[in-house]
């Protein structure tokens, strides 16, 4: 285990039960509003100041979750809204980084994650993902989706690498 | 019990308490917002995919709550808003459908609901409804509304009727 | 404490931690929305159709408060808001159904509650309330505030008292 | 600790994990809202009735956060929004009430804080707080964020330093 998170360079994430409880806030519009965490935004911010390519795959589309990633330094091209088939998100991500998939650490909790997990170099899934997806993960956190669970992950291949210092200046001038 | 799961045709779902754990957004306009779940989202779809007619039947008349259930393919006119005697309106559903009573699982929690406990093949029930709903349910969730039981019960009756496979292909071209 | 609650006529609320679980939505533009309870709310019903006068006392000032329980038949003018001497208004309340102090249960769980918790017939907060509320409480009920007090302490009262039998007809007829 | 504790003079927190439990709801419009508790907006309430600072220090920069703690009496200008180093404002808020560092206690929960918790005159953190954090932390609260945290150790302080009683007539003309 700890041989493949040396290797991973990129972070790729599902959205809904993965930085969220699943909970999805239905609006009178029809738009769809989600419930993100503090720590895991910084997690993701840590991520970026160390250089880390970072990507989103979610079956949503709301312009919530593009604009919820953008403040947390995740280029544009990287948030894969409406996804169906994930591995082929998950294929162009590793394409356009030129890193192969055992070099990518992948975050899912349900069925349409599983090809990804399965791929990834090391598949990830929060204490509540559904069973097929603990069944195939490499990592199953002791956090449920949206109450820590892409922080402790992150922070776990971080400080494996050796990533987990907080530079205030840096932070002050990328963020 | 499995006999009576066996012969279920369709789905009929009450919704707070049910798909939510109850709580209502209450906003400024009177608007009142529900946060639904992802994992009970995709139970819907995998529903719909594998050709089960659904009907939600409710007490609320939130636009938001037609808007939620309309992105999980339920139709239009399957979305019982406003319901009062929500016996009369289950009759009307399986009347439409040509299905028997006992041919359709209905998903309830609280008071008004439990005529059409009593009247359904199978009367499904989270674990935090009231007692009188407990009292009367065929199948008592391990799960809280809003917290997995809808996701839980649609796939143990799928599950035991082979029907919980996802097709990728099949995702992509219905959703 | 069974004598006491057989004499209750009408029913009295704090609405932050005994409707909610005291959090408060902050919008953008300053208002605060607030997270009700569908069973609480059908619990207000009943009350209402079983003739109990229903008034709401709060510190709170938010449009939203209004709308939620005038959809629940508590008329405008029992609905305080901006309360803050909460013992003023519960004596209007009293005095414009000619009821005595002890035939009203009155719901709280801060500070602020205490006057009233004291002087009404029958002081109830949730199992969470703040330890100076719980030391002058008549009921503290099992629940916690928004998730379940509410319903839990009304049912308890119109079950001893043998209102609490839903009739469809006059369900439909109200509401 | 106790000695420590009745030095206190001012009170300045962090936002997100400390008022909160760390959730942030993405609007479509990119605005954050957050999910304040009502015990602890009373605590700050009666903070201000009994004369002490308070300060806001928060990366966070949405107009929801100042009109929420403008409603609980914090000057517009001690709310320091979109903050990178914390340490300075805090310095700034300190020199502004000629108020020496360990004369203030300071609320936080997350790698940001840390330079504060360790300035101040006593650093206290939520039970969820993340490790480092509560490595520094002069006072670890048995409560989570946004669950009766800041509420628990603001009661703690004042009631230490005698200033834990609701006077009111105050109340009524100061809010």
């Amino acid at each position: 285990m700890e041989e493949r998170l040396k290797k991973i360079k990129a972070f790729v994430f599902d959205v809904d039960g993965v930085f969220t409880d699943g909970g999805i806030l239905a609006t009178a519009d029809g738009d769809l509003f989600r419930v993100f965490d503090s720590k895991d935004s910084f997690g993701l911010r840590m991520a970026y100041m160390k250089g880390y390519p970072v990507g989103v795959i979610t079956g949503g589309v709301s312009e919530s979750i593009r604009k919820r990633f953008r403040t947390c330094a995740v280029p544009e091209e990287n948030i894969y809204l409406g996804s169906r088939a994930k591995i082929e998100d998950f294929e162009h991500f590793c394409n356009k980084y030129s890193l192969k998939a055992d070099e990518v650490m992948y975050f899912g909790d349900d069925l349409p994650d599983i090809p990804v997990m399965v791929a990834c170099g090391c598949g990830a899934c929060p204490c509540d993902a559904v069973d097929e997806v603990k069944a195939v993960a490499d990592y199953i956190s002791p956090r449920p989706g949206g109450k820590g669970f892409v922080r402790e992950a992150l922070e776990m291949v971080m400080k494996l690498q050796g990533k987990w210092e907080l530079d205030v200046e840096d932070y002050k001038s990328k963020f």
